[in-house]
């Protein structure tokens, strides 16, 4: 996406060819700062702390993970160690051992010298790839946005999404909001309700100025607010992403999606999950048994960052330290509250029998 | 309740019998600081401005506001003022236009001389009426928490609240926690979620510290978090207050109540609302129809106040200032998904039926 008129995508190689540099996403909205990362320490860090997120930019992060440890050192031992660091780096999203898997199976057999730029070469497709499937997203699910404004007789379709599930959350375009960078391209007007997203305010410090950035109208609203938004008719349509979605259709997802989910059902509104194929959890069919949830620091609850009036960078506490807090990072939406999953394949239902259909050879590989 | 060992009320005369002190909410849990209300104008900035908030105490501030009216110029015209500006300051708790009503009912025929001295002792008995239903619901309420107890194995009770509808919330004892704390007292352990309640964090800063100052085990969680503990069993009852409740059930309350319902009936998990009497708008009975949800500042959204690590109080924006913001401060959850009230005078099923077999006289008037 184009950022001050310049084409980004969330992570490249340096100019240098072997240094990673990423779009540092704890500073925007206020800043737009590209932190460059030289060792496998540092992508680990950059995954822990979030310098990058979401599910598909976590994939394409550890994958040059690996590349970066492959550079300093291609031998058995420093393989094995670099993808143990990068794989439990965070838990939920399944993109991350997806990419690594993938790109150590492409390194383990070669002989030590001939890995570093054989990561690297799997890495680079892993990201072009990520974006074929993010374009294609879009070109699924805006038929979705296409028939929603069938019915509005005119005004902009409402779409609530939840988190950041745009192009900084995946190599470039995004997953849910694939569909509505396409549908404001092709002149169908949209306005989204962007939630929150506490603890971390995805929403309000993401996707409200990827949004603005892209010149889509949007609302900010409470993720406290999108049930009665939905009960007054003022949602058309909700997209969400996911970070790990079983073969049965169960969709984990940044905490707070279920509530969303449920509000959707009962109001009649429906409720699509954008769904990158490796994103698809294959071994797994039940999520609230199966998929372990982040627990993360309560700091991200109990403190806030934001700007002060001066425009200093500043982290005020909103609870007192004695205080406990649990912080879980996502919950699980069953399947029977999806409507549909928007794959690169196309649209499906969230069932085993509407993913088998889409991607036959995975579902009973 | 006793704040450093003194009891305190949340609203009081002070010691010149003439102007009203008030516990300023918006400067807690980080300092307890008492304001002095001199003027029907100052309770009119005291109930926008939220120093003080919560149906009953929104009430019992109003009726103090017309003292302090009564007690510069107790004429018609400043009555008729007086009353006018209490009455609109919030739109939604519909307790503010009861104890207005109340108290006009009182003075209007009175000669003026007379009106000043009618009009505190009215206001008084409003507040000891306020403490006595508190209490009451605390004592109908407890068995639910003892018959929850009775099936936990010995473990607490999880008891997930939305906001603040503590004695903070009233003029002492409060709604939803009145039950809470008298289970409590009878040594029956609970553990208490807590809803952090965005936009103004209520959660975070008015239960939690209410909680703690008690001795109350309880847990801070996001807004997001309820419908996941839910679905993990780890939530065995939901207590929330309610601003307005409809002559049918439907319940009025902070915006994302409506969430946690959705998703306790989803989860089995009983859903029980705290309800003074004065809380019910008879008037009415479809609560999406006609309650007035109030719109407050998009601000209160978009920049959140804090303490800095130095101890200092500090504001900060968390979005950009070119994001659109919409703040709805309530939702209404619909009867049907409310396991029953809890009332001063016992606990009631949802309807219209359920309220009139303890109200008789008022459902019928």
């Amino acid at each position: 996406m184009n950022v001050g008129g310049r084409a980004y995508r969330t992570i490249w190689v340096a100019d240098n060819g072997e240094t990673v540099k990423v779009i540092d996403q704890t500073r925007l909205p206020y800043e737009f700062v590209v932190a460059e990362l030289d060792t496998v320490e540092q992508a680990v860090h950059a995954i822990q702390q979030m310098l990058v997120r979401g599910a598909p930019l976590i994939g394409a992060t550890a994958a040059y993970g690996m590349c970066l440890a492959m550079r300093k050192d291609p031998g058995d031992e420093n393989m094995r160690k670099a993808y143990d660091a990068l794989a439990s780096s965070r838990p939920t999203a399944v993109n991350l051992r997806w990419a690594l898997d993938r790109l150590y199976h492409a390194i383990r057999t070669l002989p030590a010298p001939e890995r570093q730029r054989k990561a690297y070469e799997t890495a680079s497709e892993i990201c072009d790839q990520d974006v074929a499937i993010c374009k294609a997203i879009g070109q699924h699910g805006i038929g979705l946005i296409r028939a929603a404004f069938a019915k509005t007789g005119g005004r902009p379709v409402n779409i609530l999404t939840h988190c950041n599930a745009g192009w900084l959350a995946t190599v470039d375009w995004g997953t849910a909001l694939a569909p509505i960078y396409a549908a404001h391209d092709e002149d169908i007007p949209v306005h989204v309700w962007v939630d929150e997203t506490r603890p971390r305010n995805q929403g309000a410090q993401l996707t409200a100025w990827e949004l603005a950035e892209y010149g889509i109208d949007h609302t900010l609203v409470t993720d406290n607010a999108g049930g009665h938004l939905m009960q007054r008719g003022l949602v058309d349509l909700c997209i969400v992403g996911t970070d790990r979605t079983t073969a049965a259709g169960d969709v984990c997802n940044k905490i707070g999606t279920y509530l969303k989910a449920l509000a959707a059902r009962d109001n009649d509104v429906p409720f699509y999950v954008g769904l990158p194929s490796p994103t698809i959890d294959w071994a797994i069919r039940d999520g609230l048994e199966h998929i372990p949830i982040e627990q993360r620091d309560g700091d991200e609850v109990s403190k806030i960052r934001g700007r002060t009036e001066a425009g200093l960078d500043e982290t005020v506490a909103i609870a007192q330290s004695r205080t406990r807090v649990r912080n879980d990072a996502f919950d699980v939406t069953p399947a029977r509250l999806v409507s549909g999953l928007i794959t690169e394949r196309g649209l499906c239902e969230a069932s085993h029998a509407g993913l088998a259909k889409l991607f036959p050879q995975a579902a009973t590989g």
